[in-house]
């Protein structure tokens, strides 16, 4: 880990820069699966399953045998923490719901604001190794409070042409309509134009390597919404000498292990602090089974001293990190001027992985800066809000001069007109 | 206007299909724009003014002299509406304002979710012969009621390097920090990179020309939010017998006279009044000044009978209209059950053009079919919600497990390892 003291501000967007992608050169190719899959559909969607997937499926939908098989496969103990992250997830984002707000601007004219749900969302699940039951349970809890009709979720089979039982589990114990054995390309290109079997859906949510991010941008050009745009995971830690440093050092190390572009930083007003958190990372790593993984990132990752708190809080809005663990004596003032983060994490015992499991707030968080300009996926992620206006003719008498005047402004007399007509008519 | 009646379930795609725009084709030149104000900044911008907008000038910020010269060349009255409709923007938009939404979700395990502002943003207004000083309400009345730090205002200049008073003088009176007098492509480009002069962003608002639409989705690219994809505009009409045909036709017409792309689509129960408002149409176009545009729309544009309300509005729904006006006896029917529009205007006295300028909500809204995934521009997107959470030792006990078994049984070690020195040194 590079260390760094003092930093002038002139150079921290060089200091703060995220490891760099390129994802230019794989576009054409995902375009192509895109042009292939709308034209031909689910023939498409299978014969890129063979070739990504290695794997010849008869079907692509998950029947109910399987998913009777999968909740056999998982232990009652694992049950029990899914029951109880899926609660917890459930009450936070319940407690998100809002009234409709409704108001008369000028006697006679009543403006109001409702949520709706969006009608049919999709979720991406990707396979591999670590199966991400826990993304289910954050984005399937609010679609279910938000009210949408239809969830469908597709995750890639493995070479048996199987999903993960604790997948298929997560996925049926929260209510998906329909879950398509697809990965990749394949699966936001079919949940973009619609095949046979996978339904086309209006906003696609979820997590993915750089294949189904480039595949996520494109279907936003097909009329398709996404969550947010994708980067690789990130955590910023500030700690004074009242923080815990094997504790720091284990979040430092859960987020390292997600990948080798993951970084994390450690801002700290102690440099005794800054040392031992060192120590301990080194001491930590040396027996994590993700070792290679966290190694790469570690070697990517900033341990920055600063003189002062106020110092501390403009570097860390500067960075906008997805997670923020504050474990400083100080704890109310970076709660309230911490102007850019995902989600924040509090006191020394407060874990990153608290919030990516259970304590209810969602894991799908802004990367790369976005923090800056996106929330992460909340109860209106799934809503959107629509306006409505109701004018009695008093009402259209008190603002309609004003429209008429400001319509003449702008040029557009059709616009003057509209009112011209129901003024005169009252007459 | 294409009359047609009880159309097919199947056809219903082809019968609603919006016109469309191809704009693959400017793309690269966009981009060659963005690399060059990248890389030079106000050179470049100052370049591209003179090629696109036939100026030459010494200054791209607007000075307080010009404010003032503008002050003076609006009219009292227009002033006075101006007022009117910011007073009633604001009221609607300030009574969005949500408060922190904070539960404990388990004992020792808090956590709650606020909404902080972007804190820059930018504003696109177009300039020509209609300028659209309404737009400026709509934008900076929220950017101000979030707590937005920054906006900064990009509009283009005239042949004399002016902008339009109407448009300073609203730009002024709503706070706006900072107005550029570059347009087009450029001006996307100098708030996503920021230049000497131009600011960057972190998200930009407004509409635009086809050139503009594709510099934002551009800008996306670079790490820069948008408001939301743009489209042509577009209008809705339900309407039965007790509809009154003139004030249908205005409607339809003042949609239309926006652009030749625009589209206006009658549903009705009523075949009379089907033929009542084409009467009508004809003749209010005759008059119209922008006769030639609205025309053009008017070509593109249908009148659809169905049997009932209950067919009506699951093509309603289908299409996803931008501006949604109901004219039925069965008005409820149509506000409990419409799930796509961006704005809806209920009976015979709310024309589409009160919520353009002077209703109170905005008329910043989803076309092309985004209603059924993207909000109009509201509070919210001038902010993001954070999450933050605070767990006690107890708190952790009681979670702590779930979490353990939940990271193991996703394969991450580390995030378990966090939780677990956490948990024994509470032992």
């Amino acid at each position: 880990m590079q260390k760094i003291y003092n930093p002038n501000k002139n150079n921290w967007s060089e200091i703060l820069k995220r490891p760099t992608q390129t994802v230019a050169d794989i576009e054409e190719n995902v375009l192509t699966v895109f042009n292939e899959i709308k034209t031909e559909g689910d023939q498409a969607v299978q014969r890129y399953t063979k070739k990504f997937d290695k794997v010849d499926l008869d079907a692509i939908l998950v029947g109910s045998e399987e998913i009777e098989e999968a909740k056999k496969l998982i232990d009652q103990n694992l049950k029990d923490a899914i029951q109880l992250a899926k609660s917890n997830i459930e009450k936070f984002h319940a407690a998100q719901k809002t009234d409709k707000v409704s108001i008369e601007t000028t006697i006679g004219v009543k403006c109001w604001q409702e949520k709706r749900p969006i009608q049919k969302v999709g979720l991406y699940i990707p396979g591999g190794t670590a199966p991400l039951f826990s993304t289910i349970l954050m984005l399937t809890v609010p679609a279910n409070l938000a009210g949408c009709k239809e969830i469908v979720l597709c995750s890639p089979p493995n070479k048996e042409g199987k999903i993960h039982p604790a997948i298929l589990y997560a996925a049926n114990l929260c209510g998906v309509t329909k879950i398509c054995k697809v990965g990749g390309i394949q699966a936001i290109a079919g949940m973009t134009f619609g095949t046979e079997t996978i339904p086309s859906v209006y906003k696609i949510f979820g997590p993915g390597n750089q294949f189904v991010t480039v595949a996520k941008q494109l279907a936003t050009k097909f009329g398709v919404a996404i969550d947010m745009p994708a980067g690789p995971s990130e955590l910023l830690v500030v700690a004074d000498d009242t923080a815990d440093a094997s504790f720091v050092a284990s979040d430092l190390l859960s987020q390292a292990e997600h990948g080798k572009d993951s970084q994390v930083i450690l801002v700290s007003t102690s440099k005794e602090m800054m040392n031992e958190v060192e120590k301990e990372v080194a001491k930590q790593l040396a027996v994590l089974p993700r070792k290679e993984i966290a190694e790469g990132a570690i070697s990517n990752s900033k341990l920055i001293y600063v003189e002062d708190d106020q110092k501390a809080i403009r570097l860390i809005n500067e960075y906008g990190p997805e997670h923020f663990i504050v474990c400083a004596k100080n704890e109310d003032f970076y709660i309230d001027n911490v102007t850019n983060a995902g989600s924040v994490f509090i006191g020394n015992y407060t874990p990153e992985s608290a919030g990516d499991y259970a304590s209810g707030t969602n894991h799908t968080l802004p990367t790369n800066g976005y923090a800056k300009q996106y929330s992460g996926v909340n109860l209106d992620s799934f809503m959107k809000s629509m306006t409505f206006q109701k004018i009695s003719k008093q009402g259209i008498q008190n603002i309609g001069k004003a429209i008429e005047l400001m319509a003449e402004a702008e040029g557009l007399q059709a616009h003057k007109n509209a009112v011209t007509l129901r003024l005169d008519s009252l007459k």
